[in-house]
């Protein structure tokens, strides 16, 4: 596809999905790392019949290496930030190779995490209010921000590591010691009590279009990413436009090409701030192998080499990633690999997952080993099945904690096994990831709309069933009309009578289809809020149903459902065929039984 | 994950793109090829530091170099079927491997075409009707069939070669030269002038279980397969089942493991009959890399390893392929390569494309030399991005038939321009792959439906528009009804006047959502209509709006579309942006002329 070969500092994991891409638009692709047998290098043979550019053995901190593999290549670019930048920039000033992606400058502003931060301050982009650490001085950073305080390294820190955080006064000492505070460059960041931490993969063209990918939920434990949700999901309008706009600005005033994960933190408040940037793909950014349109690594490919930049659209409703890290150390636990493969052994047997493994021969606790992409149809279905996978993980880090001897007997057979349903929640009337909403003015309402909630339930899908009115409630009509979509919802359901006005209220403020349910009061007969209902001006429609027929609501949200999601539509072909058979039935009975025969409960 | 080590016969592109699935999995793999640089060598490097299986040089008809990999190795499996099946068996025999997949049994009866065909036959699958040639006795065949005549050589054929089609008795010695028709067994088959190519994968595991992916449409040129369309669309309800029941019977028929293509052809009368099955990852398959739920080449690994198969289901609700067939000779034209990617280079700006390369070194005409997996949200959007492929195809193709020079700028220049808005064509209410039908029962009620019409077009919502009446073309209603949604329709708008029966009744004979539209008479204002409308009974919802309100129709169907199109509901937001500024625009016009301003078209 193109003639550039491309140099890679590291070839671990990041590298081999890079390669991965690479081999797909046939470009050759070579890494320095240590070692014949690195994540990348497993996968990107060089035969002896071809000859040209090499893989190098060696580590990416050695300059005469980095020149070996510049000296093969057209273009660098690293799978880790913490390289020598300056050794990059004299690669390049010397000529070696046509570029360094993303910009050597970039890379070195990026590692300084206290310079990253001026650096988007002073571009006015939102960032935790933080201040450098003088000569020690961690007791003038804890007279302006209070505590907790957190404080960080500069360089060199990842994965949690080089963060402390300060609870007291005490423990600036212990703090000073664990992050070498007195030899390297400290700074400390105001106490960020985030609700949700938020990020994005942003790709940058070497002209510098920058193309956002949706919003992701990120999900950290022990300081390490733990799990990934996409598409972010909150109760805030306009959220994930909010952060696209927030990283691709960010990634805009950076030099060079390439895709950058920009993380946040959502504050209680609904305000983003920037936490940090990678400049290279982010752990973040798996999911989109299996969810995107283009993948991160394609992009990326695709930026350093200088072809046009790929769609960073979703292709699928929901999807998750669920990290491997290792459970044990192989060098004292035989099992280490088998535990640390739980569940991904599992997820083979869990529809939507694709496992990715690393090729790592080793295995210590924490360590990155592979990671579980999970797609589905809703984000109630992606948590289901992320359900089985943390399940089985939750298994194996049980056995490893308990120091019970690890069952790969039973984990086999767990994988094997058919995927179990889906554990029925007792409040399935408020499902933390409804599709549709149903809701009423009144609990008086109540009778004529469980109908509705009865059909969801029986076609098992994922709903809320609430109280919302519009004359006693307004501002809670318009905050629940308002978030409906960003919550992930698609369809609500609203039952009124009389006046009826909530239907249609609904509907002005939200793009979400509403279907309305006249509910009959007790003059009138139900036609005052069926007119209520169904004649909206023009520009905004309730799809309206029968007088108290809110079977026939939820019926119809089923078969709306069903233009994203064909298995709905499956369940009411079926369901069409089983109401044929049951009149039938009565045909049969009338037939034999005579016109006289008894009619169900009579 | 596993530690079965993998042996393939054959290192090409199919040998390639299972090689990718089994890097994922961490399971090592090793090839039998000439050289070491085949594209399924390309990405499976054996690092000299680890020792252990090699990869075998030599062709895959060598038995001494079958035995070579099979001492390294726990399974064979293969990734073409013009193997050798004897010398399997005796590799099994001899105990060198734990198994082959499929079965030697398996792959020797369906390289015999004929013997493949007696087998379905005898277990009583559809097949085209066919006879042997015994002794050069093609007119016994002619006698029997008519022509034309498919002349097929039972064995060593594919991709076309080895099919002779015979229109004349005179063509008889052309055929028998042709087909080496003198020293090879040949067969005959009754013509068969198909609607349609169907194509199904299926996966048999160790055990025996088969489970087969959706059934796509196949486009042959040449007898090459030249692009593949998933799901499979056609007005007959039930199709895609009928197939996947069929291509999974002739599976379970088969012993070993692993998956098969099972190609058919679909007969105008409405019938399926199998044309060949395919013992191994198939052309046809290709789409599942990135539209299913777990990639053909995966399964193919988790069967013949012993690990659970994978769900088989669609993730996107449209996928194609087109496969990129080299388009000139490397040895004589030097930019055969480049126009031979082509329509790849330029897929990098349509969204939703993917590119797969095989890293061949060589090109020649019809040669497989990569393809292009196509995602999209609807059947539309998948046509429309393939349209323009094959747009660049087409340039590609005039410019070598022409023998005018290949302009290679210019392709760049096409690959990294933005993409073009699609094509509108001037009969915009009879779109090929409607999401939505709007259908009325007279032209009477055109005025009153047009609205509903042009929502649609202003939102770029694919749509068809139609007369369709309850009352006067009952057949046609319920064909209209029962076979939208085999034809890819999602929405069904119906305006009726009157007794208005057309709405519920479209509604009580599929399972989409049918939107009502009470259109006003000349007596009693519209509520007869509405009534008739609305008021369906407990089961059968129409979704109703107001009184000849047919442009909230549109807008309905429109947000109804965006619980699985989420860019609907963009378009919808920005859309009740837009009747918010208007209706401000007229407050600050009150405001500054006064009460007394003219109305609009006053």
């Amino acid at each position: 596809m193109d003639a550039t070969v491309v140099g890679v500092l590291g070839g671990g994991q990041l590298g081999r999905m890079f390669a991965e891409a690479a081999s797909r638009l046939n470009v050759t692709v070579r890494f320095l790392d240590v070692g014949d047998n690195t994540p990348a290098k497993q996968i990107t043979n060089v035969p002896a019949s071809v000859g040209g550019a090499q893989h190098v053995d060696g580590a990416f901190s050695d300059a005469a290496k980095i020149a070996e593999l510049a000296e093969q290549v057209d273009v660098l670019t690293v799978e880790i930030e913490h390289v020598d930048a300056d050794e990059l920039q004299s690669v390049l000033d010397r000529g070696l190779v046509r570029a360094v992606h993303p910009a050597p400058a970039t890379i070195k502003l990026i590692q300084d995490k206290y310079a990253q931060k001026v650096h988007l301050q002073e571009r006015e982009l939102p960032v935790v209010e933080f201040v450098a650490v003088e000569n020690g001085d961690v007791q003038a950073a804890v007279d302006r921000f209070g505590l907790p305080l957190m404080l960080k390294s500069r360089t060199q820190a990842y994965d949690g590591k080089g963060n402390f955080t300060l609870r007291s006064a005490d423990e600036i000492p212990a703090a000073l010691e664990a992050l070498g505070g007195n030899t390297r460059p400290l700074y400390a960041e105001k106490w960020a009590p985030f609700a949700k931490e938020v990020a994005v993969m942003v790709v940058r063209s070497v002209n510098g279009d920058v193309r956002a990918y949706t919003a992701v939920e990120t999900v950290h434990e022990n300081s390490i990413c733990h799990s990934v949700y996409a598409p972010l999901r909150d109760a805030l309008p306009g959220l994930d436009a909010r952060a696209r706009h927030i990283a691709e600005q960010a990634v805009a005033t950076f030099s060079g090409a390439g895709i950058f994960g920009v993380e946040m933190f959502l504050m209680p408040d609904g305000d983003l701030v920037i936490n940090e940037i990678a400049p290279r793909p982010h752990n973040s950014g798996h999911y989109t192998m299996e969810a995107s349109e283009t993948s991160q690594f394609e992009n990326h490919l695709r930026a350093v080499v200088g072809l046009p930049l790929g769609s960073t659209a979703l292709k699928v409703p929901a999807a998750a990633m669920l990290n491997i890290l290792g459970l044990a150390d192989l060098s004292k636990d035989k099992d280490a690999i088998a535990k640390t493969y739980a569940a991904a052994r599992r997820s083979l047997s869990v529809p939507g997952c694709t496992v990715h493994l690393y090729g790592k021969a080793g295995c210590r606790p924490g360590r990155k080993m592979g990671h579980i992409n999970v797609v589905g149809t809703s984000d109630a279905e992606v948590h289901e099945r992320m359900g089985l996978l943390l399940d089985e993980l939750a298994l194996a880090q049980e056995s490893g904690k308990m120091g019970t001897p690890w069952d790969a007997a039973a984990a086999d057979a767990r994988a094997n096994a058919p995927v179990p349903p889906p554990k029925k929640s007792a409040a399935d009337f408020s499902h933390p990831q409804p599709l549709v909403g149903v809701i009423m003015g009144s609990d008086s309402d109540l009778p004529v709309m469980l109908p509705a909630a009865q059909m969801l339930k029986q076609f098992e899908v994922p709903f809320e069933l609430t109280i919302v009115s519009a004359h006693r409630t307004p501002d809670r009509m318009r905050t629940y009309a308002n978030d409906a979509r960003a919550r992930g919802m698609r369809i609500i359901i609203a039952g009124a009578g009389g006046a009826a006005h909530l239907p249609g209220m609904v509907a002005a403020q939200t793009p979400l289809p509403v279907i309305g349910v006249p509910v009959k009061g007790s003059t009138l007969d139900g036609v005052d809020s069926l007119h209520s209902i169904v004649q909206m001006p023009r520009g905004v429609p309730v799809a309206t149903v029968a007088i108290n027929n809110s079977m026939n609501a939820g019926l119809l949200a089923i078969r709306m459902l069903g233009t994203g999601i064909p298995a709905y539509l499956d369940k009411m072909q079926a369901y069409m065929g089983e109401m044929k058979d049951g009149v039938l039935q009565k045909v049969e009975r009338l037939h034999t039984e005579g016109w006289n025969y008894t009619l169900p409960g009579k």
